[in-house]
C-alpha cells in the first residue's frame, strides 16, 4: 500500500530496541504509527561488517541497524527526533544510559535521556532505565517505557495506583500512579517466571517427557496452579515441579499436558507471591493491568482469578505510545524544521 | 596392591547402577567391600558394540558393561549371586523393576527383587523402586538402598523415626524407620535443587555473569539463605534469584560470589519447605541424618542450622550397605557352592 501520510505529520522516529530485536517507527502529529519497521538486529544480533570494510568506531554496527531499519526515514527527513528505549541503552548496548532512582515519573525519565551523536545525523536519545535499591534491588530497561505507555491507555486510565503486570521471559509487577498530572513508577519486582520454565523445559528431565500440545491445554494448566496454591503448597516450587514427571509416570498427566501443568505451576506460584505483596481482598484493592503477548494475558488472567484477584485490564502493546510521552515531555516532538525533500513513496510500506 | 581375600570370603556382587556410572563391588562375608570397580558405564552411556558385530538381544549392551566392570569375579565365581539397584531397573534399564507402594519395609524390597537371567551366569537381581501415592506422586529408585544402607549404620540407629536427607540433582528427604526389627521406608519428598541450579547456572541470564570461585564463598551461601527465609521472604523463589544479578550489577555481590549465593537461595527454599512439613522445634523433633558428597551436606548443615533444625549426623555413603542388608534379607548370601577356580590375582586391585 502507497504511503500517504503528508511529511508535516512526521514527528518521531521511535525505536523499541531489545536484545533480540529492533522495532522502528515512525510517529505522527498525535503519536499515532505511520509506519512499523520490524529487524532482527537486537543488540546481540547486530548485522555484519560488509566484506572487506571495518568498523571506524564502536558504535559502527548500531548505526548499521538504525540505517537498515530506517535509513531512508532518516535521509528525508533529516531533523526528526529519535528516541529508544530497551537494551540498546544498556552496558552492552550502544550506549550505557543511566539508571534512574524509583520512583520515578514521566518528567524525570524525559529530563534523564542519553544522548548518543550520529556524526551528520540527528542525534539518538535513550530513555534511562530504573533501579530499585529498598529490598532486594531490582532493575528494569524498556518496562519503564512500556508502563508509561498503558497508562496513557484512556481504558486504563485511574486516578490513582494501579498495577501493570508485564508477563513474559522476565515478568514485572509494576505499582504506577495513573493519575496523568503525575504519572510515575513506584515500585517494581522481576519474577524470572518465563525464563526459568524455558530452562526447566529445555535442560532438565521434565522437558525429556513433554509433548507440545496441538492446543493450550487449560485444564493441565488449572492443575499446576491448584498444586501451586493447594493442600500441597508446603512443599514449594522445587518439589512442585517435579511432579510433572511423576504424574506422567504414574500414567495421570499425558505428555502433551506437561508443559502447561508447568506453566500452571510456576505462574501460579508468581501470583501467589504477587497474593502476599498486595492482598487482593480488601476495601479498595489497587485496579490490576496486564501488558504482553496476548495468550500469557489469558493464562496470567486465569491464575489471577485463581488467586481471588478481580479481572484485570487488557492493555494493547504500549511500548510506542509511552516513547511518544516521553519524547512530548522531553520537548522531542515540537521542534520539527522545515524538510528539504518530500518523504519516498517507493519505501512506504 | 595384590588382593588376598579368601575366596570363601566372596558373598555378593553388588552393583550401584544408575544413569551416570556402574560402580561394582566384591563384598565379603561380613558385607565388607573386599574390591570395588569404577565404569562410566550408566544406562545412558553403555559400551559399543564392537566393531562388526550386532547385539543378539537387548540386554547385550548391559551385559557388555557388567563383563567390563567385573567379568573377572563372575568367571571366578561362578555361582555368587548379583545385586544392583538404580535406574537399571527403570524403563530405560536393563529390565522394568516394579515399584512397591511406600511405605515398604526391607522384608518387602527383598521379596520383591526382580530377576533378569543371564544365559549361562548367575541370574541379576534389582532391587525395585518406592512409588508414594498420597497427595502428588513421588518415586525413588535407588535412595531407598542407600537408606537401608544409612539405617545400618551404628552411628545413626535410632530407636524411632528418623529424617534422612540425601542431597543432590534431585534431593531426597526420607522418613525411615530406624529400629533394626522393622527397617522400612515410611514416605518422601524429592526437591529439585540440584538438578534447578545446574539449569539456571547453565542455561540462563544468572550464569552469564558468574565466575567459578576459588573456593566455597561460606558469606555468599549464608547471604542466599538469608534471603530465603528473612524479610523477603515473601518474595518467593521466581523473584530471590534475580537478585544474583541485580545485586551484581550494582556492585554488591561479585562474580565469583554469585553461583554460592545463587546456591543459598535454592537450598534455603528447600529447608523452608522441609520446616514446613517437619518443624523443627517442639518436644521431641525427629532426629536429622545427612547422606551424600561431603561438600553438599556441609552446606545442607548450614542451611538447616539457618532454620533452626539440630546438628544433623553425617552418615557415610551407604549404597553398598543397603545392598548387603537386602541381599541378607533376600537370603542371597547363605548359599554360595564349591569355587571351581582360585580368585584370579592379576586381576586384583
Amino acid at each position: 500500500m502507497a504511503n500517504t501520510s503528508n511529511l508535516s505529520d512526521n514527528r518521531l522516529v521511535a525505536l523499541d530496541w531489545g536484545t533480540s530485536s529492533l522495532r522502528a517507527f515512525r510517529l505522527g502529529a498525535h503519536g499515532q504509527v505511520l509506519e512499523q519497521r520490524n529487524r532482527p538486529w537486537g543488540i546481540m544480533n547486530l548485522p555484519p561488517v560488509p566484506a572487506g570494510q571495518a568498523d571506524a568506531e564502536p558504535g559502527a554496527a548500531f548505526e548499521r541497524a538504525l540505517q537498515d531499519a530506517c535509513g531512508d526515514w532518516l535521509a528525508a527527513l533529516p531533523s526528526v527526533r529519535l528516541l529508544a528505549c530497551g537494551m540498546v541503552g544498556s552496558a552492552q548496548g550502544w550506549r550505557e544510559a543511566q539508571y534512574l532512582d524509583a520512583p520515578a515519573s514521566l518528567d524525570d525519565l524525559a529530563r534523564g535521556l542519553t544522548v548518543v551523536q550520529r556524526g551528520s545525523g540527528t542525534p539518538l536519545h535513550i530513555v534511562p532505565g530504573l533501579l530499585q535499591r529498598t529490598g532486594l534491588p531490582n532493575v528494569m530497561r524498556g518496562e519503564e517505557t512500556q508502563v508509561l505507555g498503558v497508562l496513557a491507555d484512556t481504558s486504563v486510565a485511574s486516578p490513582g495506583p494501579v498495577l501493570v503486570g508485564l508477563p513474559g521471559t522476565h515478568s514485572k509487577w509494576v505499582v504506577a500512579q495513573g493519575d496523568s498530572a503525575r504519572r510515575s513508577i513506584q515500585g517494581f519486582h522481576t519474577f524470572m517466571t518465563g525464563e526459568v520454565f524455558a530452562a526447566l523445559r529445555g535442560h532438565t528431565i521434565l522437558g525429556k517427557t513433554m509433548q507440545a500440545p496441538a492446543a493450550p491445554d487449560d485444564a493441565a494448566f488449572a492443575q499446576g496452579l491448584q498444586v501451586a496454591r493447594g493442600s500441597d503448597a508446603a512443599l514449594g516450587l522445587l518439589s512442585h515441579i517435579f511432579s510433572t514427571r511423576t504424574l506422567g509416570l504414574t500414567g495421570a498427566l499425558p505428555a502433551a499436558a506437561q508443559a502447561d501443568y508447568l506453566s500452571g505451576i510456576l505462574i501460579g506460584h508468581e501470583i501467589a507471591s504477587l497474593s502476599r505483596l498486595h492482598p487482593p481482598t480488601g476495601a479498595a484493592p489497587i485496579p490490576l493491568v496486564l501488558c504482553g503477548e496476548a495468550d500469557l494475558c489469558r493464562r496470567y488472567a486465569i491464575a489471577l482469578q485463581a488467586y481471588g484477584f478481580a479481572p484485570p485490564t487488557i492493555a494493547a502493546q504500549a511500548t510506542v505510545t509511552g516513547l511518544w510521552q516521553i519524547a512530548i515531555a522531553a520537548g522531542l516532538t515540537t521542534t520539527l524544521g522545515a524538510e528539504p525533500t518530500p518523504f519516498p513513496r517507493s519505501h512506504a510500506a
